[in-house]
């Protein structure tokens, strides 16, 4: 194999695909990257053996043919040269060695066979559908602070894409739970979309996904099947195994009857949410929300550390409520409210509360209270 | 005591104190800081037992007193009021509590008595002079990389400052060393400093100081004894204990006749050794320079992970060397260059090598090799 590629090209490419890569491996192989030219292109492939991502560069092919070598060392190295250069890369197998030239600079990796590279085996998708970048970013990025990091409920660590009954006809749905919070996110139902099997995205897919989302105006081709989920940009492939497990049901979470209507700026509440948890001691950080006619106060009481108090100016018309919440989950779900107002919807202080911005019934957060 | 302070200005002096507070501390009185407010001005004085920082803003005095509060606790509730508000601080000693009230939000901190804070003995200084901030910014800037981490040789953990004799007559000097490479840098002695016992400025006070230096014009007050040195704005005052340990001989470890000149680009240098380190196992990273005729070759060898190699071109006009560094230590002095090019003086590859800025005498840089 020989080829040459322009810096950036380059960087981008092995960029994408060694972050999939894990720092601390017991396989060799898996610390590298499979770089593979024909044609004129060149394509690298990283693995965890549950995530795969393959990234599509033009090049310069002088000599098609693969090799592999570690990732995060080629990442180094290229981002090191200087913005511009062409860089060559030469495979010499029966040296095992790849040599990585850019003008005066020369560097020759060990190389492992590409043979012993173990590629994702390609399945049966039984749903193809285009999606928009920014629509896939909405769904993932509002729901994703709630997975859980719990690994007795494993199910829970990611989240669950699916095809569910919303107020206005089907829908491409998102949720994400810890038993302490929920996030339900949805979207129009792409075209081809309806017969896609429910599936647990994991955390990490989820994380590398959000690389493939930056661009608005991308469509992305998304494939799912029983057992894997697939992303694809024209220059990306992300495929990924999906959790091997049933998703809770969460409606039943989602409280239905909450009638006690508090409408805050989400930035303004948030702001004081974090100013009052900063006397909290770490461990608990419970903020208490008194609640009477279009007034809140937050409240913190640590008898260590001290005590704060703030008060808002809110919109609430029903009878006085003191509920606790823990800070950080608060702060949380306001941080995702963009647009609108936050509008809360309460039953009683030991009930879960309903959190939505403005009337939008797309995106809907509970959180579960504590005591105060 | 009961002052009203404008956030920024008590941000500002809080979150100087605050910084020598450790965040460790089994004698709980060492977490606060000690405000003390009287006239037009309040102060704010923190300690660890070997530094103190005290820090005075303007304030509106309405009761004078002294209080001690959690410093970090109180930097955190400062940072996150709305900028521009004007803070109440109230302490009410019968309660042991103080009360942070800023527009809605109020907060009551536990405090502790201020007979109990520790307050460092003042002390005669020997020697009293002004240098300009800018002079001692220079002076511990470019020393402080080389101070020993370890704890061994203790009286290496700091920058020696001391009145030595330069090229051109005095001096006001600092060197910090850690056996394996040393910085040694020279300004005019200020006036009045020629009498100044030589103290080794601990590692952590050289991180409180550098925060007093960031103004050129600023002029600052400096006070030595054999004990403890202090830096004084006229709005914060450093005081610090000096370690109490003999510097070693330093002047026997610069080379006065190395006589093979490298002279080179510094900053294409750093760049080239951190491409070519990028190659070697994090543990040795051993850079090896081969010299001839106008030509650098960088190259690391790493029997594991690969090879790197990269060529410059540099002026050097003596007989072929190979020398070989530790590519951390190069690029920490190759990145103290700022104005000229790097100029190495080299004797041979079992012997220190020395490094300076063009042709300035006032900053030296002395590394050791290692074998390659």
């Amino acid at each position: 194999m020989k080829i040459s590629i322009e810096r950036g090209a380059l960087l981008k490419a092995v960029a994408q695909a060694q972050s999939v890569v894990e720092r601390r491996n017991t396989i060799p192989i898996l610390a590298n990257v499979l770089i593979e030219a024909e044609g004129d292109s060149v394509q690298f492939r990283a693995t965890d053996l549950d995530i795969e991502v393959v990234d599509k560069a033009p090049a310069m092919v002088e000599r098609a043919g693969a090799t592999t070598v570690a990732a995060t060392t080629l990442h180094e190295i290229v981002r090191k040269l200087p913005d511009g250069a062409l860089v060559t890369l030469t495979a010499d197998t029966a040296a095992g060695r790849l040599t990585v030239d850019a003008g005066r600079s020369n560097f020759s990796l060990a190389t492992l066979p590409r043979e012993d590279f173990p590629v994702m085996a390609s399945s049966e998708y039984q749903s193809n559908f285009t999606a928009n970048a920014a629509v896939l970013r909405r769904l993932f990025d509002k729901s994703k602070f709630a997975i859980s990091t719990e690994e007795t409920r494993y199910y829970l660590n990611g989240v669950y894409m699916h095809v569910a009954d919303g107020p206005d006809g089907k829908t491409l749905r998102c949720v994400a739970t810890d038993g302490h919070r929920l996030a339900r996110i949805d979207a129009d139902l792409p075209g081809g979309a309806t017969d896609m099997p429910g599936v647990i995205v994991p955390r990490k897919t989820v994380g590398e996904l959000r690389k493939l989302l930056d661009d608005d105006e991308m469509d992305i081709a998304v494939s799912v099947s029983e057992t894997k989920v697939r992303f694809a940009t024209p220059d990306i492939t992300l495929t990924s195994k999906v959790i091997d497990g049933t998703f809770p049901d969460y409606t039943r979470v989602i409280p239905q009857a909450n009638t006690r209507r508090l409408e805050v700026d989400a930035s303004e509440f948030a702001k004081a949410v974090d100013r009052v948890a900063t006397v909290s001691s770490e461990r608990s950080r419970a903020v208490k929300l008194q609640l009477e006619a279009d007034k809140l106060v937050l409240s913190v009481n640590a008898p260590d550390s001290g005590a704060a108090e703030e008060e808002l100016a809110v919109a609430y018309g029903d009878e006085r409520l003191e509920i606790g919440f823990n800070a950080k989950y608060l702060l949380e779900i306001a941080s995702q409210v963009d647009r609108e107002n936050a509008v809360f919807l309460f039953n009683s202080a030991g009930d879960p509360t309903l959190m939505r911005e403005g009337n939008d019934q797309s995106a809907v957060y509970v959180v579960m209270p504590m005591r105060v």
